[in-house]
């Protein structure tokens, strides 16, 4: 039945692909930007893999080695599936930019709908994909769940480097042409002048379409996992099919809920909750048919209202987290105003501001969280906690179809500005883009606690797996693994920040370099070197990716072997504390700093062009790569030191020495 | 003994202060300023006392209510030696600033001797009143150990009030009498025209003096504390004097090591690297000589040799913190530089790569920190990681004499800019306090690292005294204490960097009224109204203390009544672990933006008055409130909420609702 669901999504989102794509992509010019961004792109997601190839053939020797081959194969079959997800996320977003360009000529309806058409793509392909190949692996090693375990790694590390490389570009080149463009030059964002535009384009997608799309992908994949191998321990297969059951429900909920997203007057967002509304009822309600079927009925130990109270937390969860992101980061409410507010100040107090409500905005995630785990884990204990993470993650398709949506009017924007469209057109494409901003925010707090809470379930099955029942804080071993767990996500924010820094500062060379050498530029009788700024920005990232991911990878393995597995769990429990704190710090600050900016941009304060608004762009571009690079690559962390864990926990007791052994 | 010695340290003290206090202070213009500050210093002072006088009878209510009147009493002297200690760390301060402006114009070598003579004053009242404190209660309580903890939690209490407060009201002053000043009138630090002056001086002393110095009194106090309560468990009188001992050994070693402090040259960094290697071969010769005793041989499971090599590791921690924070810290090395060479591109690309440094310090320190509670527990179990941390804490005396020397050099140079000195006499003010910047940061580094190894043992201690054998990460409860205790140095940060901000935007306003209601004050022909400024600062500084502050009191004490001694275990793990990490980034990263700018100064990139300059002036003025609000804050927030935990044990386990209990 899942692999079912999972083929109906997947064979939706190509038919979605279908009538997008055989919509108008517009005038001649359009074309040839989008075609620009396209081949950028694909240059970018190519060369990418190909530096991650010897990686993935070094460790697929190493599991073929050191576990057995299944787990390879399925190991295999994760790394291709979450590369193809970030492929399709990004794919499609090229593809619907320039068409809802070209829509928002028709009015905001036809351009708002096209925008979620191709956002619904990503979604459902992701989500559908991820059903498949779980439900197909879980058929073809003949129920046996340790293989499995292969594809979740496969997946975590595919996704882990999307979000780092393609993260690290995204940044690099916007915060290049910004600090260049806007600053100096004080040229609007997306001016065809700006020779780092098209890079920045191509950063959109490559960031935050196939970088979110893999991280999700893994989220949703790993924590069904989780869910799966914690039924496995309470030796029940009805327990192990649960959480795949509630995951198809979730993806058929989410593609019957697309079709309820319908604009009525300018509500973008009111249009995004009714879905959700939408896709959260139907979740619970095929869930209360499944748990009232015949067949379920052997399992009485507890009565299904427990378990649809568990799913129904888990659907709180992904409910609560945007309304709380959208309080902290939408320019409606008091955080971000008071960050404009404290611009007046300068860009000093702006920061410190934005660094503070940043800091603060952990609370209700966190919070939430907290009342998730105790409530669901009261019902029926850690099974429980896994359970409400499947339930959470399960409305994946959904939200990656509304997430899709913020790049991709993002980069149609861009486009209108950059072919000289209309100021209505321009205004459409503006009014979308602002909501974009703001959904962009709320489901990357999504992506956060969905990373948190199946990173909780793995930790559970990763104990399960090497056998202990206890990882005790006051034993020295843990408390090591707890401290250097908790470093881990500071140490590489680090590497990705730095990341930024330095790439961003060789594009601003570049650009200004262009500035100063090509005649009429700034004029707009020349064009810029666009190819040349999307090569640098692609042999920086390429560059940088490298390092943080293995130190990711290879510190809970040489922790493991050191300190044994006792240490190991305090690792990933602090790994998972910092790192969710870390993530939601930096996303939610960097989002709040960038609509501060925008809300002054409205006129605030003085509006554009003031001292107040030059404070806010300092605030804005910190935040960038905090909220894009840093920020979400600590989800793709915390998760693949949980799955490389649990796939080497063999090794890890096998080969151990065991320092401070008992 | 140990009373013996700590009387030795307070009178060494006391005659310090006489010696001190007999030197010139100056012109009558110096004079006048000097008590301005002192006015302002001591004013601010009474009053944050005044305001706590409430929420200490409340307590100690509590307390003796809840558990005992011995406690109580040691309660109230606790409270009463770390407001004390305060006081002295400022009065002395205050004191010696003004007469080493005066000394400079003798030479460098005067200024300096001065300088560190007054730094020691408070360096060896505050661990000699720590020592008798402690000796004195063991003996009154008749070797009853109980009671002591009242005197742990009432230092840890004073010493988080006055970090907070000190630190808001510190840096307020400080970032508004530099947004106006430096970055609007372009007018340079400490200029008398500047009305936040006085304030930003007096800042200095109740924040980084009476600060700082309750802060390491309180670890110095607890951490001994956590020793001996350890040593009760082993049911070795031997075993719980020792740390006392070793506390004793250090005090006596760290005053020696003052009379070692010589300029030779100009290499003050040198000079102090010397008394530090001093005082560690002394204690290291002081513990042999003891643990060879003849009364000590009675307890012969480990041979002397593992206890010296225990103390002699608790030594290594404090002097390689001092290198790996200069390192991250000095402009002599790449961190820093890097900072400076990223102002290039502008102010968010400083902050960016600022950011990206202060992530990557925490490596050092945290990996420090897990080899030495690794060999230490090799060699001693919980215990030994006790030892450690009490052989690093009781170098506390020669840390905060070098400490200490940093804000008296810093109001030197201020005193001398104001009162138009010599170009000679502002040179050598000028030089001793660039290092004055190295030392406090290395030194902050000290007591962060006391900070978390204090903290770890009292966590043993709590869990011992609450008879918990396993705070077992796989039990829901303690994942719930887990996530809340790393939340908590969050939200704690962002309301003292929100107050900071707030009471700075405050401040802007106020600097701003008088530069433009106050005729002839830009040309110098009229004075500020200095006194308005220290008193608006006073009150916002007061205003905002209460709320962190109430939050880090109850927060464990709500945790533990409704989830639990479990949960509160993992609450303390929590905090701990994201309080470490976010205090060494916080004060790392606003230390190397400092000193970015200062290399700055010195020519680097252009120098003074160039954007290179302006955008690290923005880097530097977002890192003070980090480095010295916010981050020293977290240091006193994990000491509390472990003593408030280790106090209200029998409370939690007594009336606790025990919710998700087995």
């Amino acid at each position: 039945m899942a692999f079912g669901i999972g083929l109906l999504a997947f064979l939706y989102a190509l038919f979605m692909a279908w009538y997008v794509s055989k919509k108008s992509a517009g005038t001649k010019e359009m074309k040839e930007i989008a075609n620009a961004i396209t081949d950028g792109a694909n240059a970018f997601l190519y060369r990418q893999y190909k530096t991650l190839l010897p990686v993935v053939v070094v460790l697929l020797a190493l599991i073929w080695y050191f576990v057995n081959m299944n787990t390879a194969i399925a190991f295999v079959v994760g790394v291709l599936a979450s590369a193809f997800a970030g492929y399709i996320g990004m794919a499609v977003a090229v593809k619907t930019n320039v068409r809802v360009a070209e829509a928002a000529k028709k009015g905001i309806k036809n351009a708002f709908e096209l925008a979620f058409r191709g956002g619904s793509v990503t979604g459902m392909s992701l989500t559908g994909l991820g059903l498949m190949g779980l439900a197909g692996l879980y058929a073809y090693f003949n129920k046996d769940l340790g293989p499995i375990i292969g594809f979740g790694f496969g997946a975590s590390l595919i996704s882990m480097f999307a979000r780092v490389g393609g993260g690290i570009f995204t940044k690099a080149a916007d915060v290049g042409a910004d600090l260049v463009g806007k600053i100096e030059k004080k040229i609007p964002e997306d001016d065809p002048r700006n020779p780092a535009v098209i890079a920045d384009n191509v950063g959109d997608n490559v960031g935050d379409c196939a970088g979110m799309a893999a991280d999700v992908f893994e989220s949703f994949v790993v924590t069904l996992i989780a869910g799966m191998l914690l039924g496995l321990m309470l030796k029940s297969a009805w327990l192990i099919e649960l959480p795949l059951a509630i995951g198809a429900f979730g993806v058929l909920a989410s593609l019957i809920g697309t079709f309820f997203v319908r604009l009525s007057g300018k509500k973008v967002m009111g249009a995004f909750y009714v879905a959700l509304a939408v896709v959260s009822l139907l979740l619970l309600g095929f869930t209360y048919w499944y748990l009232t079927l015949p067949s379920s009925l052997q399992f009485e130990m507890f009565t299904s209202i427990t378990y649809l109270s568990v799913v129904f937390m888990g659907i709180l969860v992904t409910l609560f987290i945007f309304v709380i992101t959208e309080y902290y980061t939408d320019y409606k409410y008091s955080p971000v105003r008071s960050i404009s507010e404290s611009s007046k100040a300068g860009a000093a107090t702006n920061l410190i501001k934005g660094l503070a409500v940043g800091m603060r905005s952990t609370a209700g995630p966190v919070l939430l969280v907290v009342i998730a785990i105790a409530t669901s884990y009261y019902a029926l204990g850690v099974y429980g906690v896994a359970l409400a993470a499947a339930a959470m993650l399960s409305m994946s398709g959904i939200v990656i179809s509304i997430d899709t949506y913020g790049p991709i009017t993002d980069n149609a924007g861009g486009i209108a500005e950059m072919t000289g469209a209309s100021k209505k057109v321009r205004e459409v494409a503006d009014l979308l883009d602002a909501v974009g901003n703001t959904t962009k925010a709320t489901t990357k707090g999504f992506a956060i606690a969905g990373a948190a809470l199946g990173s909780l379930a793995l930790f559970v099955a990763f104990a399960e797996e090497v056998g202990l029942t206890t990882v005790n804080l006051l034993d020295a071993r843990v408390s090591i693994g707890l401290l250097i767990g908790a470093l881990l996500p500071f140490v590489f924010a680090s590497y990705l920040l730095d990341a930024v820094s330095k790439s961003a500062y060789k594009i601003v060379d570049e650009v200004r370099r262009q500035f100063k050498t090509i005649k009429g530029l700034m004029k707009g009788k020349a064009k810029p070197d666009y190819v040349r700024v999307v090569d640098l920005s692609t042999a920086e990232a390429l560059k940088e990716l490298v390092v943080p991911g293995l130190i990711a990878v290879f510190t809970p393995l040489i922790v493991g072997l050191l300190f044994g597995p006792q240490a190991l769990g305090g690792l990933l429990a602090g790994a998972i504390a910092t790192g969710f704190l870390l993530a939601l710090f930096m996303c939610t600050a960097g989002a709040s700093w960038d609509n501060a900016k925008k809300l002054i941009e409205t006129g605030m304060h003085g509006g554009k062009g003031t001292a107040v608004h030059d404070a806010a762009i300092v605030g804005d571009t910190v935040g960038d790569p905090l909220k894009d690079t840093a920020g979400p690559a600590l989800n793709s962390l915390i998760k693949v030191i949980n799955t490389v864990s649990l796939l080497f926990a063999g090794v890890v007791l096998a080969y151990g020495v065991h320092l401070l052994g008992a």
